[in-house]
């Protein structure tokens, strides 16, 4: 039961010119399922990509990192069913291959294509069904398949996760538009949070990287079901420059911040999404640290809070367990944190002040907001001005039972 | 359901000559329980001590750092039902008066006494009870109360955790004895690992602080149930001196090292107890990690993969879901790591061959080793020569409903 999330109805989605996208049923892992997905670019559109961290990472993003590099990429091809992970260099070859078989459909260079795979670990991918997948996914390639692709790169997520948006870039009125998929970062067999954003927007691909990467500061790297890294979360950007304006050349610019801000709205949506379906989640919660002498510190504490089991449970039990969140905020691993300057607060409830309860603090108050669907919990660490936000969801007995079903 | 873990019988726990132990009942949070335990020690005792890293530590583990450097320690007090944490100066201010009042009973001086308060956070400790139950405490007081003692500082722990040994020091035959209390790092709202351990061996009081912690970093700074520590997490060791031989003024010497061995196995008995009666534990899961550059990179894999909320409800689901370890072993946060060097073995089973699945590996192999109630999971980095182990237990149901009770 995902928390406040529907999926997108007809219309939502605005197609982005210069990309067509096609889906299949290609029989991966199981029959009557739409496990491939291709997205088409017309040549000219710039690319940028963040990748998981995991350095157990999947061969599809060994070679997402080789091709994105050298530019003009004109092809995506996304299977579900298998991650194509702790598959050694078998399955560097599977992911180069699957590049192959789209590029000699295409006409293009093997490079050309990026490669990702969601599913079973440690399995090998099955490269034959892909190959042979790949003829209905292109026959089936329209600009205005967003919400198929949504549903095509699902795989236990129950609520197909896709946005759109608009903003006046050079004077032109541009698309943004994206999905994603996970739900937890790596489901019980079903690896990865995967998300594609993009717009008709002229970028300079010399942008693209930064343009990324800052999108996913804000967006997909911070939010958390469970602290687990997957091994292919891949995060990519697309501008497919059809949109008539001088390109974006710098992201401090008027036009860079107007397109900056339209797909920051978006990739927080689709982030957000993976949140609101994450496993077993009954409730949204924003994590907020202020008061700290960096970005980074209050990132650490944001995470400690956002990842305690026992913080997580208490939110699901909708128990005013303070204390839980307060020894997270002490274990977050600053060294001179000096307890007497914390305050905390539930929305505008204030808990805690220097490290102690609040006297006007009523328990009533906390149970009230500890119900809600949504809850923002905010820390002062009373150290300097610097903040950072997190998104997390709480930690229920379905997480448990939804880990713990055996794969087959 | 504690794994394979069986509260001590009558004659299992040796007195230590120098020490007497005494229990009452003093109402502090539910009445009819044992919640004040007292030890006390013979003039000329050595104490070391170790106490939890997390900034936001309560008010005794603050008073016990100030008295335990003083020397001449006297008399414990431990309480649960209430931890003393989350109290400001307040709370600082009651720890103190908990030891004075303890203090004027034994005619002592107040930094001779070390407080311990073990249960919920953020409310006032109820040092009214406290002194009123002194009285039956001490008279309670004698040598043969281990068991005793072992029950007293139980909050939610389902088995009294308690054991002793012998060994040959300096000619003479020594005995260590020691209690333990903890489930989770922090129970739903009953908070707190803490350990004593004593013996009546001599010890020189300069080599105290180091025993304490060599043992801490060989039992009980390597267990986690759910990874949250304590505010209020202490490990208290203690040499009545009362052996007849020539004190132990090093660990390295033959003396030493018998010493450190019984203690040694001692403490892993109190740390393992620990994660035996985990909240909800199923399984006892020994993470051994070898082949690394440096003990410390071994430790960080292990607790990624003891963290690990996917690979902790594989195990409780007997679920050979072995990619969940492995990118565990990725996002540990080595930057360097190299992949296609890791191994992976469950038991004898050898999982996985340079980061790819073992081609010889059978899932029947793997699902018969998950079934098992106690399991080891090794990995090797192929980096090195450093190894390092960590023990934890599954996460199961259980683990999310006994945290998500509301704690009236």
């Amino acid at each position: 039961m995902a928390v406040n999330l529907h999926a997108p109805r007809p219309g939502d989605l605005k197609p982005v010119r210069g990309l067509t996208i096609g889906v299949a049923e290609a029989g991966i892992r199981k029959a009557n399922r739409k496990d491939l997905t291709v997205m088409l670019l017309e040549p000219g559109a710039s690319v940028g990509a963040v990748f998981t961290r995991n350095r157990f990472c999947a061969a599809p993003v060994q070679v997402c990192r080789d091709h994105v590099g050298s530019g003009d990429i004109r092809a995506i091809v996304i299977n579900t069913g298998n991650a194509n992970a702790g598959t050694g260099e078998d399955g560097l070859v599977r992911a180069r291959a699957t590049c192959i078989a789209m590029a000699r459909h295409l006409d293009i260079a093997p490079q050309q294509v990026l490669p990702f795979s969601t599913g079973v670990i440690m399995e090998p991918l099955p490269l034959d069904r892909i190959e042979a997948g790949l003829p209905a996914a292109l026959a089936d390639a329209k600009a205005d398949n967003w919400l198929r692709a949504a549903e095509g790169i699902m795989t236990t997520d129950t609520v197909a996760k896709a946005f759109s948006t608009t903003a006046q870039v050079g004077g032109h009125e541009v698309t943004v538009t994206g999905i994603s998929k996970g739900a937890g970062m790596i489901r019980p067999n079903m690896a990865t949070m995967l998300g594609f954003l993009a717009t008709d927007a002229c970028v300079d691909p010399s942008v693209m990287q930064g343009l990324a990467f800052a999108l996913a500061e804000r967006s997909f790297n911070r939010v958390t079901v469970d602290g687990d890294t997957s091994t292919n979360d891949s995060f990519v950007v697309i501008a497919t420059n059809k949109a008539g304006h001088a390109p974006v050349t710098a992201l401090d610019s008027p036009d860079g911040r107007a397109l900056f801000e339209a797909m920051q709205r978006v990739a927080r949506q689709l982030a957000h999404a993976i949140v609101r379906d994450g496993e077993g989640a009954t409730k949204f919660i924003e994590v907020r640290v202020e008061g700290g002498r960096d970005a980074a510190e209050c990132r650490q504490v944001a995470y400690a809070i956002a990842h305690s089991p026992l913080v997580k449970t208490a939110f699901f039990a909708s128990d005013p367990n303070l204390g839980r969140i307060l020894a997270a905020v002490g274990y977050a691993g600053i060294e001179d944190l000096d307890q007497s300057r914390i305050d905390l607060w539930l929305d505008d409830v204030h808990v805690a002040v220097r490290g102690g309860r609040n006297s006007s603090y009523r328990e009533e108050d906390g149970q009230r907001v500890m119900k809600q669907g949504e809850i923002v919990v905010r820390v002062g660490l009373g150290r300097g001005t610097a903040t950072d936000t997190v998104w997390t969801c709480d930690f229920s007995h379905d997480y448990v039972s939804i880990n713990a079903d055996y794969r087959s």
